[in-house]
C-alpha cells in the first residue's frame, strides 16, 4: 500500500483527490493537510465523502508529510515549490497540482508568476504530467508537474497535427470555456452564483498564465516556435472545460479523422468520436477521460476545428495526478480511476 | 396607433415581442395568432403577461391579420414568405423574425434552406434590418428581414474592422456562444434540461444557416470575398449570446479602440466598452443592446479579438425588430426598448 | 422631482433600486453611496446600467444625503438605524430595505439581531411597508420598514385566509424557497456556484429572522398568538422566492379560491391566478408582482395549500420600496413599476 | 456471473443502470432493449459509456430477455405488468423501476393509473423493495418492486417517527423537491431547459401518483390510517431529491436525534448527520446514499423537521433496483454501489 499524503486538503482538487483515493485499491491516505481547518475531520467539511475517509486535517509541516511515499500538493501556486526540496531530501515523491513546476525555465516561471521560483534547479527534473505525452519519463520520476486544466485540453487537442506537421503552427487559436470550479474554492465575489449563474464571459484575454504552458508544451513536440492566440472563458456551469482549437492545415487532403484515431489508439483515456460528433462536457463529468472530435468547415477548406472536452477536476487534476502516481509506482495506469461520467 | 400583428405568438420571440409592444406607446396589439393555441388568451399561456396583453391567440390567415399598420412574423423559417406578398399587396407592412427574406440570392436560399423560395422577387427589395448599418433603407421598406441572433452579435462585432479594410478578410473566424432559448420552444429531446443544463457543447460545426448570412453581410461590406469560420456552441443558460471574434490586423500598430469607439460613437444601442473590459452577457439581458470590448492578446502581435454580447432574444430577435418597426414608421428608434438589462 | 439618495448602492438591492429609479418619471437620482467603491462611477461596477444612470459613488454620510427628499438603506442590517434620527430631523424621509424598523418590540429586535436598537423611538413610528395592508398608513409616513422577501410572500399568501378567521393559527408552516441573490453580494464561500448550482438544501431551520416579522404580522391581523413553522431553503437560481404554505381550514366547505379573489381584486400587483394553476417564479422575475394559487390537495380535507410567488429583489425589496415611496409622495402607486417579467 | 437483462435502456433510469451494472463485478450484461434505438450501440446514445459498455439495444420481447436471470424493467408505468409473467414463468427474476406493482390494491392501482392492473395475482407476491424496511424478504423474493423516487425520500425520513409512533399521524406534511431528470427523458415544453431553468414551482398540487404508494408504505408500519398532504416541486437542476417532512410529536421531550440515529446505526447507505446539519442534495449526488438531518425548529415546540436527500436516478431507482439485486442473489448489499458522490 502506498502511503499517501495531501497538502491543501479542503479546495476543489483537494476533495476530488480525496475521493478518488479513497476508493484506490493500493493507496492509504496517511495525511490530509488544511491551514484553515485543521482539526476537523475531513466528512465534517465535505460530508459527500461521510463513510469513504475518516481522515482528519493537520496543520501542514514538512513533519506530518515525511514518511509518505508520496505527497500531493492541491495548494495556491507558490506552495509547492516551498516544501518539496526538504520532502524529496527526505525520500516522498512529489506530485504537485499547481504550477510550481510546469515551466522549465525559471525565467519565464518568474515573469508569470510574479516572484523568483524557490528552486530552480528542480525545473528541469521534474516531468511534465501529461502521460499522453511522457508516460516513458514519468516511471522513475521523483518529481511530476500536473498539466494546468486548460493546458491538458488544449495539449491533447493539438498534439496530433503539431506531431505530424499538419498545421500552420503561427496561427493557433484556443478558444476554451471552463466551469466555474476551475477558479477555485475562494471567497470571490465574481464566483457567486448570483455573478456566474445564467451567463457567459470572456475574462484574462490579454494574458493568462496557461498560454506560456502551453506554448512550451507545444514548442517541445514542434522543435520549433509557436504562435498562440489563448481565449479562455467562464460558462455558467460547476465542471468541465471545452477546447475549441483552430488551426490552417498545411495540406487540407489529410484525412484527419484518421490521424486523430491512430495517434490515440493505444490511449486508454483519449476517446476519439466518430465523424460528425460533437462532445458534450457532461460525457467526461466526474470521470478521467478526454474526449475529441474533428471537424473540418464550410467556408474555409484549410480550416480544422478540433474539439477537445475534460472534466477541469479529474482529467484537468486529481485524477491526472493519481494517473502519474500510479505511472510513477508501476500501478497499472488506469487503477482507481474507472469511474463512469455521470449523465444526465 | 400603430394596428400591430403577431404571426406566431407563442414562440420565444412571439413572447418577448408581445411584453415590449404591450408597453410600447404608439402600438396597439391587434392580432396575435397560434396554430396551436388559437381560442386561448395570450395571459394562459405566459402568465408573466397578465395584466399587460389580454388578446386572444387566433388561428393565422391573411385575413386576420390583413388592416394591421405591420405584421411581424415570428415563425418557424418558410412561413412568412408564404404571406408575405399577400399581405403586402393588402397595405400592410412586413418585418420577419426569421430567415425567409436575409439572404439576398433565391439560389443561395434554397441551397440553405432546402426548399425553393416562394417568393424570390421580393428577395431584393428585402431590407436587412441591422439598423446599425441600414438605417437609411429601413425608413421606407416595406419589408425587413432581421437579422439572425448570431449574424447581429458577428457582424456588430466585425463591423469596424472590416469597413476600415484593417484586417486580412481571409481568415476570419467567429466563435460563437448561445444560450438554449436561441434554439426556441421546439419538443426536442436535445433540448431538456437534463440534456442541457450543466454542460456545454458546440454544434453544427460542419455548417450552420447562420454562415452563409453572415459572410453576405460582410462581403457586402467589403466588397470583396470572405473566408470565414463559423463555430455555434450552446451554453447551459437561458439567454444570451457571446460570440469571440477573431482576425488578423493588416497592420498591428493601429489603435482599435479608437476605431470602435468612433464607429458608435452616435449609435443608442451599442456600447463600446473600455480598453481591457469583458463584458457578461447578463450586461445585456432582456434589453436592446450589443456590448464590445477590443482586445489585443498576448502572443501573436497581429491578433485582435472582439467580444460582443447581446440578447439573443431581444437585440438578436424582437427587440431589433421593434428598432426596426420604429425606423419604418418614423418613431424614435429606442422608443419602447429602454428596459434595462436584469442583473444579476 | 424627487430627489432621491442611496445608501449601500452596490448590493443587489442597491443596483436594482438604481435600476428602477433610472427609469422612474418623478425622480432624480442625486447621491449614491457605497464605503468600498467611491470615487467610481456606477457603470463601472455595473455595466448593465451604462447610459442609464451616470452617478458616482461618494462616501456614506448624512452631509452628503441631507437635501434628499426620501432616502433609501440598502445596507445590511444595523446600518440605518444609526443615520436615520439624523437624516429625519434635517427633512429626509427614510426607507429602509433592511430589517432595522421591521419589529415593533425592541426587546425582540434586540434578541434576533443581537444587539441594542440604536433609536427604539422610532420602531412604532415606522409604517410596516406591505401596502397590500398598510396603504393607508404610508401615505403620511417619514420612515418606512420594507418588509423582508420571504415575509412578503408569506405574509400576501397568508393573509386572505387568517383575515377571514378560515384557518387553525396554531400550526402554520411556512416551507420557503429562494434563489441566492436573497443571500446578497457577500465573499462567501457558501455563495459560490460551485457550492450551489445543481444542489437544494434548507438553512436556518432552527430559527430564522424572518420568523419574528412574520408571526408580528400575522398576529396583528389575527388579533391573537399564531403558531408558525418556518423552514427556508436555498434554490440553485439567481432570482425568485416560492412559498409555499400549509395551513388547515376551519371550516372545509369554504371557497378558498373565492376568498382570494376577492381579498385581491383591487390590488394593482396581486394576482389570484385561475383555480389549477401552479405558479412558477419566472412568472415575476424582473417584476414588482406576486402571484398566488390556491389548492386543496387530495388527503386531508381540512388541508389549504397556499403557493405564492415574488422576485425577491423586486416585490421583495426594492420594487416594494419604491412602491412604498410613491405611496409616500402622493404619486401613483405602480409608477416606474411597469417592468414585464422576463420569460423565459 | 449474473446474466442481466434491461428493457427500456435509453431513459435516464436505464442509462444510470448501464452504468452501474458495467462496473458490477458480479454481472455481465445480456441483453439491452430500447423501441426507439434498436440496432444501435449503446455507445452510440450514451458516448459517457464508451468503452464500458459494449451492448447493442435490440428490440424488446420475451424472446430477447427470457434466459437472464434477472431483468431490470426501466419502462413507462403499464410496461412491466405486461412482460413479467412470463418472464417469471420462464425462470426469470424481475425487478421493475416503474410503478407497476408497488401498490398492493388492484382497486386503489386502477385508480390512480388510469386502467385495470394486468397481472393482479402478483401484487402481493411482490416485494417493495425499500432494503431499509423489507430486507428480509427480498432475499428470496422473484417480483420486487423498487419505490419511487419521492416515496424512497419520504419513508427513509418519516420511518423512525411513524415506527417508535411518535408522532400525530393524522396530519404529516411531506414538501418535496426534485431535479428534472425525475420527470423522465421525454419531448415535452415543459421540461425545455428555457422552462424549467432558473425558475422554480410546484405541480401536481391537488394529487400525485406517489401519494398513495407513501401512504400505503406508511400505514403498514403504523398498523392504523395516515392522514397526509403531499406537495412535489422542480428545481432547477438535474440530479436530487430533499423532502422536508414536517410532523407533531406526541411528547416534545423526546430525543428524535438518538431516534434516528439509532434506527439507521446499522444501515450501509442511510447517514444521520449530526444534529444541526442541512443536508445539500450534492452530497448524494451520483451515489445510493441517503442523508438525513432532524430538526426542532423554534416556534412550535412540538415541530419536528425532518430533511431527507437521496439522488432520484441512484438511490431514487437505479442504484436501489441493484441493491435489491444483490439481496434477491445473495450478493453483499452494497456491491458496485461503491460511487462517492460527486461534489462539486
Amino acid at each position: 500500500m502506498l502511503e499517501v499524503g495531501i497538502v491543501g486538503g479542503t479546495g476543489y482538487t483537494g476533495v476530488e483527490l480525496l475521493g478518488i483515493l479513497a476508493l484506490h485499491p493500493h493507496v492509504r491516505i496517511r495525511t490530509v493537510t488544511s491551514r484553515g481547518d485543521a482539526g476537523k475531520t475531513v466528512a465534517e467539511i465535505y460530508p459527500n465523502l461521510l463513510g469513504a475517509v475518516d481522515a482528519q486535517f493537520v496543520e501542514p509541516s514538512v513533519e506530518a508529510l515525511a514518511g509518505c511515499d508520496v505527497v500531493f500538493f492541491a495548494t495556491p501556486n507558490g506552495t509547492a515549490m516551498r516544501m518539496t526540496p526538504e520532502l524529496l531530501a527526505r525520500g516522498s515523491r512529489v506530485i504537485d497540482l499547481a504550477a510550481d513546476f510546469r515551466l522549465r525555465d525559471p525565467k519565464v516561471w518568474a515573469t508569470w508568476y510574479g516572484e523568483p521560483h524557490a528552486c530552480p534547479e528542480l525545473l528541469t527534473e521534474a516531468v511534465y504530467g501529461l502521460p499522453e505525452l511522457h508516460r516513458r519519463q514519468l516511471g522513475s520520476a521523483r518529481l511530476v508537474a500536473c498539466p494546468g486544466c486548460y493546458p491538458t485540453s488544449v495539449q491533447l487537442g493539438l498534439l496530433p497535427l503539431v506531431e505530424a506537421g499538419a498545421v500552420r503552427l503561427d496561427r493557433l487559436i484556443a478558444d476554451v470555456k471552463s466551469g466555474v470550479s476551475g477558479a477555485g474554492r475562494k471567497k470571490e465575489i465574481p464566483l457567486l452564483m448570483s455573478e456566474t449563474g445564467e451567463s457567459f464571459k470572456a475574462y484574462s484575454v490579454p494574458r493568462h498564465r496557461h498560454w506560456p504552458e502551453i506554448v512550451q508544451g507545444l514548442e517541445q513536440v514542434a522543435g520549433t516556435a509557436v504562435g498562440l492566440t489563448f481565449v479562455p472563458h467562464l460558462v455558467p456551469m460547476i465542471r468541465g472545460i471545452h477546447a475549441t482549437l483552430y488551426a490552417d492545415l498545411q495540406d487540407p487532403s489529410i484525412d484527419v479523422q484518421r490521424l486523430y484515431e491512430h495517434r490515440y489508439a493505444d490511449e486508454p483515456l483519449v476517446d476519439v468520436l466518430p465523424p460528425g460528433a460533437h462532445p458534450d462536457t457532461r460525457n467526461v463529468r466526474g470521470s478521467n477521460r478526454c474526449q475529441l472530435a474533428v471537424h473540418r468547415p464550410h467556408g474555409r477548406p484549410e480550416a480544422v476545428v478540433v474539439l477537445s472536452v475534460i472534466d477541469n477536476l479529474v482529467k484537468g487534476a486529481a485524477g491526472q495526478a493519481i494517473q502519474n502516481m500510479n505511472l510513477m509506482f508501476g500501478i497499472e495506469e488506469t487503477t482507481g480511476l474507472w469511474q463512469l461520467p455521470v449523465l444526465p
